[in-house]
């Protein structure tokens, strides 16, 4: 284990410029350090670890406030054990989701001094977060201040330089749309909202809606960028040098041209552009308090972007590429399960060595670019860390008398992936069998469920749980999320949890989401089975008030493990769906298993397929 | 049907006073006349119907707005009819729920000249209400401002006065906990949240806290009062000459001796208060803009209050109660039922008649009190309208060739009920079977769903309704809400609906819910189950991580027409507890029955309540 960081000088350095009026626009009782980039982005460039440079704490999730005397962060139980190893004694870790532990504002109006100031970079929080946090704070007696300048980086003597990879144009066939069409979709939004400017500030959204993809974050094909459309104009911000020749070509299409203007220059072009609008200029509800803030209150609709509601809604293209995509993927997991079943007998592979092998086979696949996420593969007690990733301190062998589960997914020019499944190499106890089983009706129960158009996503949680609950059993994360095309492993704006999302614009025909439930028994096993499913009509024999009833189609088809069911535990109906399931795996899996000429994997496939019941 | 009424002269009353700065800080451009009362209420006394008293329409939900030269009012879907029906052509009637329709503010922003002054009566808006509704004006460059008196009242010639009946204790016996005890409770609930006061102005958490009980508004036994409490003190503002010496008495309890002060009085109260307390004054979320901003923001908690949490879980006592009542209240409903199936062969009752035979079996019954929200009996057609309350105007004949539905309720010292009944006299269609199985397979999910406690009420929602999403059928209302102990019979803070509660602390056990999906084939029949059940522990095999279980104890002992079922539908398990909870019924109610020597209403009761499968 390596020890905690050592935080001192860098500490003592930030407080001498939190009093430093040459770059602060006051002095500040308090700093704080947030987890995220300038676009609010979930994975985030190394440049943008700041949070972890100051703090020692290297999680994904975190924020760190240092006042005077104090120095602070906040993560969540995922993090609690990581943070206190990897910061040094000037930290207080403070846990989150803790019932005593006080949130960060309450944390300062307890901390601070009446009257004091606290300043924070406003790129890096999200105006909603900012809103409520300085109303917070005000009820203390304080304020809170922009400050224009990062103390981090100033103090950052090696922070690696910005990522400026190449962007790269995704062809039509890959989109389905060129950006004229999608610029014309999204002005249509901007009239029925009265709103003459659209500013898009999350760098997914800017990749959609030009086809371009990038490479700065790692698992996220997306560059650092602006966009801003108007009804005759488009607009692209970015550092000029990354668009390959292609890309800037691509831009020039004859209805839309879109006119491309240095990254730092969105503030000007906002300030320029405030007096022309004669309609609201829109800005994502979810952009930075920076952005958010250089458009005037009154001319300001701050709301969900379109462009993040149209991005979720695949079109015909997009479905037959995720589709496509997701048979591929599944011959290189067929292939990895088949090989890794022998290995496992011989105890002579690792999670580490697994995940480096897995790749390897969805490497060779037709129009892979790269991984959609760190892969998650997990043997026994780390399986019930939700969101473990192997290292060399942690990795376990693979072997028959443990569980194994790999969450994992692949970044294609037709689509992105997401899939868990867990394996038992030998024979498993019954309890596991029975969470196993209950975790697939799950699956099946949101699989095969209908409802009616536009409900939000929270309604059908509770699908995907029931039969855990049944025994007093649950999980403790949410049951799907949107995914991309060839985009965002993570997209919004809907999602199936427990908690509701806000911005939920409805389900609706062609969306992709997640359908993941699990059931983890604390440091012996975990199970999670993940497929994606896409949203399609429904066939039923009533359409009450015309609401349009709509169902899932589950388009990954990697074998479900039938070693770890107990069918008597499942109806008929069940066991239907999942013997259907499987004919459809051998089907499309099998036959591109047997064209590549993978024997081996193939008969695995056939014997994993076996009708159940 | 009556002619609407002519509001001509009273709106040119109102926009004199509009402009008359002797009733109003500012002249108004706008003024706004909301549906409620000072307190919030669902149901509102007839001398705060002024929304009803300025446009003629008579809904129970509703806003109006005036301006110089317009009248507009907003109401949804149930009342579009009603409203144009009972308002004159001074008036705009904007459909709620339409997607075209503007909401209030929108389009005040749309119609006034840039700069305009709204006011509105600060007692009848919540404050969170007006907070938003100020933001949006704010946003269309007008303001909102207070009017301290209610220009409605001025214009209202024959304005009835402001009900001030007995208020009467209620006994420990029925409540289970002395006022003393529930104030130590709620200042307990003060020390959390560090404040120092509070002050309550919801009606019936005023009854609930000092074990009161009144007749102000119809259907709901509380009075017009506000209360507050703090470490040392307790208040009760109230009309005092309503009090009668018994209940006065009851208010000084050895240790809590309550402080009656004038009605009047709470804005002085307030005033003289706010430089005495120490820490924060806490109020509801849900009171009025006035009352709220009678506290200095800095000084405010704005929250749920304690006192509805506490209120929605019942104690030991209370539960017995409500059990108990549920047994009487079955009872009236057996011998109304059974007395109406002869009635119907003969076409001799009507909607109307059979609400006041019901009425009068309940009126019979031990600790009855009164209705608990005026009966819905409706036949065929009209039982597809879900708000429906008979009118000589609409009134059907009971038959055997139509559905009929019965949503009816009583109060008791004990408890309050809600219960809905659907028959078929004569013989129903298939497809009427089909919805009422599909209808019941619904009641019976979420009767029977195991969860973990604390999971907000709106992730059941789901449960009740998927038998219908499957053939494509839906209902257009939430499934369940609170209800009190010989209270309001709609409580929150909790419910069930596709929309969440903002305010559920999540179930707990000792909670009591109604468990009612329905269907509604419009214009020719409607259908809903309605039970009450009680939130109690689950016995599962495990536990995990202590979350603790929880499952439903249906608590409405009221057989459910086999009849209309098609068992073909049911699950064995479904069928199992229907025939369980259908022995039950028979030997609690058919005991009471035959107690007080009702043979018939047994007889049928043994009939309907034979096992089915």
């Amino acid at each position: 284990m390596m020890p905690p960081k050592s935080t001192t000088y860098l500490l003592k350095q930030l407080r001498l410029l939190m009093k430093n009026t040459t770059y602060v626009p006051k002095a500040l009782h308090a700093y704080i350090i947030p987890s995220g980039d300038a676009h609010q982005s979930e994975y985030i460039a190394s440049c943008d670890q700041r949070r972890a440079f100051i703090s020692g704490f290297t999680g994904s999730a975190g924020t760190a406030i240092v006042t005077d005397t104090g120095a602070a962060l906040w993560t969540d139980g995922r993090y609690y054990l990581q943070a206190s190893q990897e910061m040094d004694e000037n930290w207080t870790l403070m846990k989150q989701g803790l019932p005593k532990t006080p949130s960060e504002a309450k944390w300062l109006n307890k901390t601070l001094d009446v009257g004091s100031v606290v300043g924070v970079d406003p790129y890096l929080l999200e105006s909603e977060w900012w809103r409520d946090f300085a109303r917070e704070l005000q009820g203390g007696g304080h304020s809170i201040i922009p400050v224009p300048e990062n103390l981090i980086d100033i103090i950052w003597n090696e922070r690696p330089p910005r990522p400026a990879k190449s962007v790269v144009p995704l062809e039509v066939k890959y989109t389905g749309l060129s950006h004229t069409e999608k610029v014309k979709q999204i002005r249509e939004d901007l009239v029925e909202e009265n709103a003459s400017m659209l500013i898009i500030t999350a760098l997914d959204e800017v990749a959609y809606l030009y086809n371009l993809r990038g490479s700065d974050i790692e698992y996220n094909p997306v560059f650092f960028s602006y966009a801003a459309l108007t009804q005759n104009e488009a607009f692209l911000f970015i550092n000029k040098g990354q668009l390959t020749s292609a890309a800037r070509e691509s831009l020039q299409e004859k209805e839309v041209k879109v006119i491309i203007k240095p990254y730092e220059d969105l503030p000007k072009f906002i300030d320029e552009q405030v007096p022309l609008q004669s309609g609201k200029i829109w800005v994502s509800n979810h952009a930075s308090h920076a952005v958010t803030q250089m458009i005037p209150e009154e001319k300001r609709l701050s709301k969900l972007s379109p462009v993040a509601v149209r991005k979720a809604i695949k079109n015909s293209t997009e479905i037959k590429g995720m589709e496509e995509c997701h048979i591929r993927d599944a011959s290189a997991l067929c292939r990895y399960f088949s090989w890794l079943e022998k290995e496992a007998i011989k105890g002579t592979q690792t999670e580490i060595s697994g995940a480096d092998q897995l790749q390897k086979y969805r490497e060779e696949l037709e129009d892979f670019v790269g991984l959609s996420f760190s892969t998650i593969s997990s043997v026994g007690p780390n399986a019930s860390i939700i969101h473990y990733s192997p290292s060399p301190e942690t990795d376990r062998i693979v072997t028959t008398d443990d569980i194994y589960l790999c969450d994992s997914g692949g970044q294609y020019k037709d689509g992105t992936t997401d899939v868990t499944r867990t394996l038992y190499f030998g024979t498993p106890s019954k309890f596991m069998q029975e969470c196993y089983t209950r975790v697939l009706k799950g699956v099946i129960s949101m699989a095969t469920c209908i409802f009616p158009t536009k409900i939000k996503g929270n309604c059908l949680d509770t699908l995907a749980r029931k039969s855990l609950w049944d025994i007093g059993l649950d999980y403790g994360h949410g049951t799907g999320h949107g995914i991309g095309m060839y985009l965002n492993v993570h997209e919004g704006p809907m999602g199936v949890s427990w908690r509701s999302y806000p911005d939920d614009p409805g389900l609706q025909e062609g969306m992709f989401l997640s359908d993941e439930p699990g059931y983890y028994d604390d440091g012996k096993f975990g199970i999670r089975i993940e497929n994606i499913v896409r949203i399609e009509k429904a066939e039923t024999r009533y359409n009450h008030r015309d609401r349009g009833f709509l169902t899932f189609k589950t388009v990954t088809l990697v074998p479900i493990q039938t070693k770890l069911i107990d069918p008597s535990l499942m109806t008929q109906k069940e066991i239907s769906w999942l013997n259907d399931y499987h004919a459809e795996c051998r089907e499309k899996v099998g036959k591109l298993l047997l064209q590549e000429g993978h024997k081996d994997a193939y008969d695995w496939l056939v014997r994993e397929t076996e009708p159940i019941g």
